[in-house]
C-alpha cells in the first residue's frame, strides 16, 4: 500500500488542471437547526459526470502507461461514470461493472459516456469481482474506485480547493464509502483542518475497520449504498484514519433523507442521498460543534434524479 | 418614476447584507457548443426562496415606513415567496395574489413562509389587478414585483456580487421577464460589463416596448411564462434599456428546454424554464460572442419541481 503525500495531490491537480471544474462554495445559515457556526456548502455535484469521482478517475487515466488502449472498472456508478467520461477524453475504451441496481440516472450517464456496460447481480463488491476476472482476462488496468494512491491523490484535490476557498475552515465533514475522498481531503488538509468521516448506520465500513483494527468485509443496505456500499474500507483510509486516531460519525436513514430534503428546500441542490450524509451529521448533532467555528461539508455527489418526498 | 444609480444599490446592499445569500459562481467549457469564451454561471437559484427575488423583496420590506404591520404583493410565484419570506422575517403579515396556475413548488414555499394566499385566474396581471383592489381597500402598501425603485435597488446587488465574483465579466446575461434584474444589473455594471437581457419569444415584453417606443400590454405564455411572464415591462427597465440603446435577444421555448436539460445533466443544476433563457441564448448561438471574451450567466431560479424530459 502507498499512501500519497501532500505533494501527489499536488501534482494530481497540475494532471488534470482544466479538466475538472472548480467546484464552488455556499455559506448557509444552519442557526435554526443549532448549527451555530458559519457552514460552507462545497458543491462538488456540479463537477463532470455529477460527482467528485473524476478527479481521482482522470488523474488514474492520465497516470496510466502510454500504450494503455483501455480500462476497465467496477462501482456503484459514480466511479464508473468518471471512468468512462475519462478514458473517453483520453480516447481509450472503457468497460465498466455495476451492480444492476445501479440508478438509471448513474446508467444513462455511463452511456452517454460512450463505456461498455457490465450489469452485476448483487452490489459494487460482486461488480469489483466481475471486473477483476474480466481486467485479468482481457490484460487490461483495472481502476479501483477509491483504493489506489492515484484515485486517493486526485480525490485530495478536492482538499487543495477548499483551501483556497475556505481558507478558515477548521473542520470538514465529508460523507465515507470505500473513503477515497476522505482520505485524500485528510492528506490534503492535515495540519490546516480537521476531517471528519460520516457514514450511513447501514454502510459502517470505517467504523467496524476501526473495531476490528483493519478493513474488513461489510454488508452494507439503505438509501445510500448506491453510492456509499463499499465492500470494505480502502487500505489507504484506514491507514489515515488510524494514524490520526479517527472515528466515523454515523448517520441514520431518516437523517440522511431529511438532510436531502433541506438541501432541496432551502438551496435547491438536489444530491444523491450518499452525498448528504456528511449534512446529516451536522443537522442531527452528531457532530460537536465548536461556537463560531467555520465548518465545510462536502456534497460529493447528484445522480440520482428522484426528488425528495 | 424613480430610477436608482449605482449608490442607490449600494445602499441596499448594506440593508440586505447578511439576510441574503452571496450565491456562488461556476465556470463551465461551452466550447462544444461553438461558444468560444470563458463561460460563468452565478447559481442565483441557490438563494433563500429559490430565485434572486428575496433581494428586492427584503429591500422593499426593510424600506416600509416604521408602522407598517402588513404588505401584500402579486407575482407569477417568486416574488410572492420572496415576500412571505421578507414580511416573516421582519414580523409583518403577507397576502400574496399568484395566478392559479403557479407551479405547487412556488406554492409550497409561499405556504411554508405563512403568507396568505389568494388563488386569482389568469396571469400575473390578472393577480396584480386582484391584489391592487385589496391593497386599497385594506390601506396595505404593495410591493410590486419589478417596478419599483426598492425592487430594482435590491435586485441590483446581484450585479455588486458579480463585480467581486467575475471581475473580468464583459457581458452578463439574463433572462427578462418584467425587467427588475436586468435593470439592476445594467444599474449595478454600467461602464463595466455590457448587461444583455434575454426574453423568450413567447414572453417579448421588452422587445415590444422597444418597437413601440413605451412600455405597452404584452400577451404572454410558454414554459417560462410563470416567471418571466410579466404583463408589460416595468418603466424603470424600460428606461435604462431605452437609455443605453439595448435590445433583447429572443430565444424560442425549444431552446429553453435544452439550455434546462442542460444545465442539469451537465451541472447538475435544476432551474426552472424562465431562469433558462439567458443560458438558451448562448446555447443556440443568439449571442455574438467575442472569442476570449469572459460571460456571466445569472440562472435566475430554481422553482419547478419537474426534471427534465
Amino acid at each position: 500500500m502507498d499512501v500519497p503525500g501532500r505533494s501527489d495531490i499536488g501534482a494530481a491537480r497540475s494532471r488534470i488542471a482544466g479538466a475538472v471544474r472548480r467546484t464552488p462554495v455556499l455559506e448557509v445559515d444552519l442557526r435554526d437547526h443549532g448549527v451555530d457556526a458559519r457552514v460552507v456548502l462545497k458543491l462538488e455535484l456540479t463537477q463532470h459526470t455529477g460527482s467528485f469521482k473524476v478527479r481521482g478517475a482522470l488523474n488514474s487515466v492520465l497516470s496510466l502507461p502510454a500504450h494503455a488502449t483501455g480500462v476497465c472498472a467496477a462501482s456503484g456508478g459514480n466511479h464508473a461514470a468518471a471512468v468512462a467520461w475519462a478514458a473517453r477524453r483520453a480516447g481509450l475504451g472503457a468497460d465498466v461493472f455495476v451492480p444492476e441496481n445501479a440508478t438509471p440516472a448513474k446508467l444513462a450517464r455511463i452511456r452517454s459516456y460512450g463505456a461498455r456496460i457490465h450489469a452485476v447481480q448483487g452490489y459494487v463488491k460482486d461488480a469489483l469481482e466481475a471486473c477483476q476476472v474480466y481486467a485479468d482476462d482481457q490484460g487490461l488496468p483495472l481502476l479501483h474506485p477509491y483504493d489506489t494512491f492515484e484515485t486517493v491523490s486526485g480525490a485530495g484535490t478536492t482538499g487543495l480547493e477548499v483551501e483556497d476557498q475556505v481558507p478558515d475552515a477548521e473542520l470538514v465533514l465529508v460523507s465515507c464509502g470505500g473513503g477515497g475522498l476522505y482520505s485524500g481531503l485528510a492528506i490534503a488538509l492535515e495540519g490546516q483542518a480537521a476531517v471528519q468521516p460520516v457514514e450511513p448506520e447501514a454502510c459502517p465500513d470505517l467504523a467496524r475497520a476501526i473495531e476490528a483494527g483493519r478493513p474488513v468485509p461489510v454488508d452494507v443496505g439503505g438509501a445510500a449504498a448506491d453510492s456509499l456500499g463499499a465492500p470494505y474500507i480502502g487500505d489507504i483510509a484506514y491507514a489515515v484514519a488510524a494514524k490520526a486516531g479517527i472515528r466515523p460519525v454515523l448517520v441514520d436513514e431518516e437523517g440522511i433523507l431529511a438532510a436531502r430534503r433541506w438541501l432541496w428546500d432551502s438551496v435547491r441542490v438536489l444530491a444523491e442521498p450518499g452525498a448528504c450524509a456528511a449534512l446529516a451529521a451536522l443537522l442531527t448533532g452528531r457532530v460537536a460543534v465548536v461556537p463560531g467555528q467555520t465548518i465545510c461539508v462536502i456534497i460529493s455527489g447528484g445522480n440520482n434524479e428522484s426528488l425528495p418526498v
